[in-house]
């Protein structure tokens, strides 16, 4: 699967430069790096290569890259496969050159980003695949990992997927305990309406086909039908069809992705591909003096 | 395994303070959360138990309780499992009251944090039961989420581990490039007791025996034994008897760390409890007005 | 024109209790009030009230109130006048006690918060009661103070307006430039759409009834009629109807609104009620020893 | 009216940098910029043309260059027309070129700052121009924007205008509440020499004359009249004359400046230069390419 | 010599409470205090007395006491003898209460904090001793340590002392290298009078008497007499006698402090009371269990 | 003393970008640098020498640098004597080439961290020199200046010191009110390993011989025997004798340092050259035009 240059196009680093910096002292301390201090001078001058060590789809090899910059700006980087790409192990992702003490030093800060980021564009790109027979997408969800929504966002973009909410403002998603606080569903989208400007879809849970059909009935734009079983899933796609975006979530796995992508449903909403995918596993190969 | 409460003492909260206020600021965003300004009024009062829905180790409500408190001072959190202890599909963690604006807008923050540290230490536990049978602790590495290292090195404690280095700057750790870049171990480690305080321990990386032999001889606190099948690692245990602290690392999973535990080594070393352990699945149950 | 209690929902302190910190800092330098700290003893205690000395429509209230609570936890706020209401000149809007240290500290930076947010919420309110008779939103732009957005947004509805975009991130407006990059706006909605998720509104603006036509083909969910004359506009809406929301720009004044209004347009989008609203004039009027 | 280059010697850049920095934050949020990155390519460059739409003082072309520079630092910035001079409606101001998605991204934050900063040069221009037949200069008060002090009295200077105090650390003011709590202006004056050093300048506010004549009995630096008809005024600063600089304030407008100089006063406090100045209307045209 | 309440009124709390903040975290880390949390149980409440060990004037115990407040506001801090009062050795300055790990965590930072300002307290009241004959006021410099200027410069007045100025920002001070760009000190008070407001005072450093005759030519506000030997600095004292403060800076020492003010200058301004006097030896006992 | 390039290697920037940023910031507040904005073109170019009016070891000039580069980036400085190097009074130490305004607007803030750090280096080169026959190194404490310690640390180590514990998180020192808590020195021993990892060191602070031998029993690291007269800890010393590191502390000076050492013990920790050294006198020379 190639990477399309223009689902993956690269971060604007304004989004991420606070939170490597933030990384990088958070490892360096008060102290720093009393190994490499002690034992490399800065003189000494390296290179070294970013190596994909098990298969996956790769995402933040230029935030990684930013790692190093950030401790001297000297620092280069030749970022050989960009994020979005395939990499099989033993690739080489990209090349590091720089002063020995900031490759040895921000190391982990760089691999840590590179390795967490490439394993959730990783996960994706799995359940992406699951589905691929079907119109579906994959949307992942705001249970990410605390202060690296944008870079996780991305990665599930790198992976193939696409982006639910960014956060609390920017759509609108009325649940159980909204309506509830409302009194019922008509009356939380009547609220919403008179507050929220032009510009924000409304998406409206619901549990039941009943309550699918009072959602429908509002005109609202996404319908999140909540653990429904695929046979239910299937009679409310339907029903939904043509009225608004149907969006299926509740424990869905690579192994029942396929299942219930074939109801139809536009989107299949997957909450583990940021809180729970395995970092893949990247390392840092030094070649003293190059 | 009950928890000892001077194993998971409370964080300080200046520790966690800045980390929440920035995950719920990420998630607010500017215009804050539409959905429940829309239709919550500032009045509603609520409360919600926070409820285990798999079993696992809990880890982070104290910082979760935060969350809500961060948004509105006047919220309350009852802690009824304490952060270490072990929680069934079901049970109910902790009752939060407050505005009904509060627990909705930072709900899915608090969560994120909670389930993420759950999980690391439930999986921390998982290994930590592995080797109970061996004198071995268990210990995390510098592989974590960046940004989240003080609160993750804490879930470790709660799963029942042990801490490594918390960053570059309290403790050596020399490894291959560092001992290339001296021209042997035997000058890096002359250079480092040139560079450090007295109150630094220095720990040695080798991947062979030999290594082991010329690290022993330098009298230092502590030898890595990198990637060694269980049958070289039980010489090189017996090698460094007496000599230095042993830790195992490289590779080590549930299945296998009783089997590297039984060569009689001091520590196993596990990177993917903190990088790769899956969320604990949490969830916030809304009773409104009580 | 009463205030709907829902309309304007208080803004979460978290979205404002730094900005207002740091206004507090900017006016207070290393020295802090050289005048206060000489002339006036810490247990000197005291109350004012804030006055709006011209009419308006107010806003900002707890925003200002924050100042005080900000330089002592222990000063109270009575707001007697809620924002979103409308205040005649000599009215009191707010009761503040405290150390009188803490009210002359903080005098200027409340009312400069207070008076440019009623400002813009009593500009917004002109607008709004222009077009009363019509169907017609009045809705902000992104043309707003930097660092003062949230607020400023936030002023906008306590003066009867609708938000716009909040930010680049959360919806979509194609303009002039987006479309000569795609080469042609057909490929530009393509790429959008091709990128973001299900949550995201899709705005075209266009200059001509013959963009309208051609963005209308492509079903997005508004249209922003930039610079029209009232009679194109009202062919635009007309052909808009039923198909996208319909939004006029362009130097619509106090004047002009209601013409525009009549058009039929769904929107009227207004820069200057945020650029350039003429502060409100409001004062802190002191009674020693309360 | 050419810009004296001594005038207005350009910011320094430390004094504004994180102001932009957050400015541009606030605008792309955690998602950034959707519009620009689903269409335009990381490759593609061009060049655009800052153009002021109507005439006046120009001020803050520094700043609004920044905004682009903090986006990507390959961007360059040709100013043609330097801060502190006017522009007629139709002159290209500033020549920007770089990515063409950091030229879209960064458009409204340059030009937020350029308007903003110009509006207040150019309302300051218009007071100074209305009193140059006399001695008089025009200064700016505490009246700002929050967070932009540093940045509003810059533009009053470029306006021609003179800073007042920039916070409450840098000079004294005693007013009405001050005088009160000392029980009397003697004593407020004899606490004041008590406590600040001798580089801090000491002005009295009066309301009457019989005050002012207090005031200047106890040598203070400066008189602030507050809201005194012209001919109480006139006496006032006859009264003052050799003895303290002279200052009037209260409702100063373009239309009463001249009268109000016309009285031999020092200076003329303009509030309204700083929270009410609308913006100047700035563009920036694009020409792909380049 | 008894502490005037209005020479010290007490500081702003957000003047220090970010610094404050940060020397915590600073002390803290990411792990925190190891010794404490492994020891002391949460529920451990105690109390401990802060102890003047030598004598010398207090400074900073708000401070301080703001630092246990920090990592737990439930710590109470009753201050025993105020900032700006002498202390013999062995003084209880105040009484601390708290959760025994509060008070053992934030312990040292708090003594740092009132060692040090004690330190310049101190400093500045024996140099202010020596002067007690004449007129002459002592003020400091802006030699301080970067980052404690609020609170240094609050040491000073704690120690009879006066405040120069703050920063670059609140005064001006030509010196010769601003003389030699000007071409001149004419020119160069020519050019600061056209750039700066009326509620700035200008100071000029002169070397000789020559140089002098030509800056009170000017009418300036002061004059700094720099490392003039006593006699010629008596000349330059009755030159300006009348026509600007006079200040003698250089090396200005406790023996020779009483000399210089002898000659009648208005001012004696010295460096190391900021930059080079020593700490108070201040403690902190434990009595555990109150 | 020759200067070893492996003592003192660099500090990464990312240690101190911040602290000079924020210091530079309190220099300059709101308004910037009066006296250089009005006097100097920003055209002017400038260079000055950095000059040692005093003898004495020399730390910080890197940092002094980048608040030159950090007003302008064009600024360059070219280091002549490197830190840890002994300069005599009137050496040059660098030269600083940029912009007049940047020199003369940075010149304070950089020689107030050269001055401070360039003092804490030269007191310990005193201590250092004064135990030269011995085998004991000086470390330092933490009673060093709130937000300084990662420099001060610094200095240390480029005056020939070493460095005890950066703070409270990497290694354990059990005082006297830790083991009151715990109920004796052997309880709070097993507390601290049931709680720390392996890679932290334990030291015991004892004042008694007595408590010595209790402490030893334990086999902790490292002993800190306070307040001893030179025969006990003679005696101290040879009980600990290849058991643990010994350190002595408590009221060292230049003048009994040497007695000190003499009997044996490992490190003297001496609190005065981090919290009482006097600065080094530093100045900057300007020549204009280079």
């Amino acid at each position: 699967m190639a990477p399309s240059d223009c689902r993956i196009p690269p971060l604007q680093p304004i989004l991420y430069e606070d939170i490597v910096r933030r990384a990088l002292m958070e490892d360096l301390g008060t102290a720093g790096d009393l190994t490499t201090d002690a034992i490399v001078s800065a003189a000494e001058e390296c290179a070294a290569s970013v190596i994909a060590r098990s298969g996956g789809r790769v995402a933040g090899l230029e935030v990684a890259a930013f790692a190093f910059r950030c401790l001297s700006p000297q620092a280069e980087a030749d970022i050989l496969v960009p994020d979005g790409s395939d990499a099989s192990p033993g690739d080489r992702l990209a090349l590091i050159r720089g002063s020995a003490r900031t490759l040895l030093s921000a190391e982990r800060t760089a691999l840590n980003f590179l390795g967490h980021l490439s394993g959730i564009a990783t996960a994706t790109r799995g359940i992406v695949a699951a589905v691929v027979q079907s119109k579906a997408r994959v949307v992942c969800t705001r249970k990410t990992t605390p202060g690296l929504r944008a870079l996780e966002k991305y990665a599930v973009r790198a992976g193939g997927g696409f982006n639910h909410r960014f956060g609390l403002d920017d759509a609108v998603l009325i649940k159980d305990n909204h309506r509830l606080v409302a009194g019922g569903v008509a009356e939380a989208v009547r609220r919403v309406r008179r507050y929220v400007g032009h510009m924000i879809k409304i998406e409206v849970e619901v549990d039941t086909l009943e309550e699918l059909e009072e959602a429908l009935a509002l005109g609202v734009d996404a319908i999140l039908l909540d653990n429904m079983p695929v046979d239910i899933l299937t009679r409310g796609v339907r029903m939904a069809q043509g009225k608004a975006i149907t969006e299926a979530s509740g424990g869905i796995t690579q192994a029942t992705a396929a299942a219930v992508a074939a109801t139809g449903v536009d989107l299949l909403s997957v909450g583990w591909i940021t809180h729970s995918a395995p970092a893949l596993d990247v390392s840092l190969d030094f070649a003293v003096s190059v």
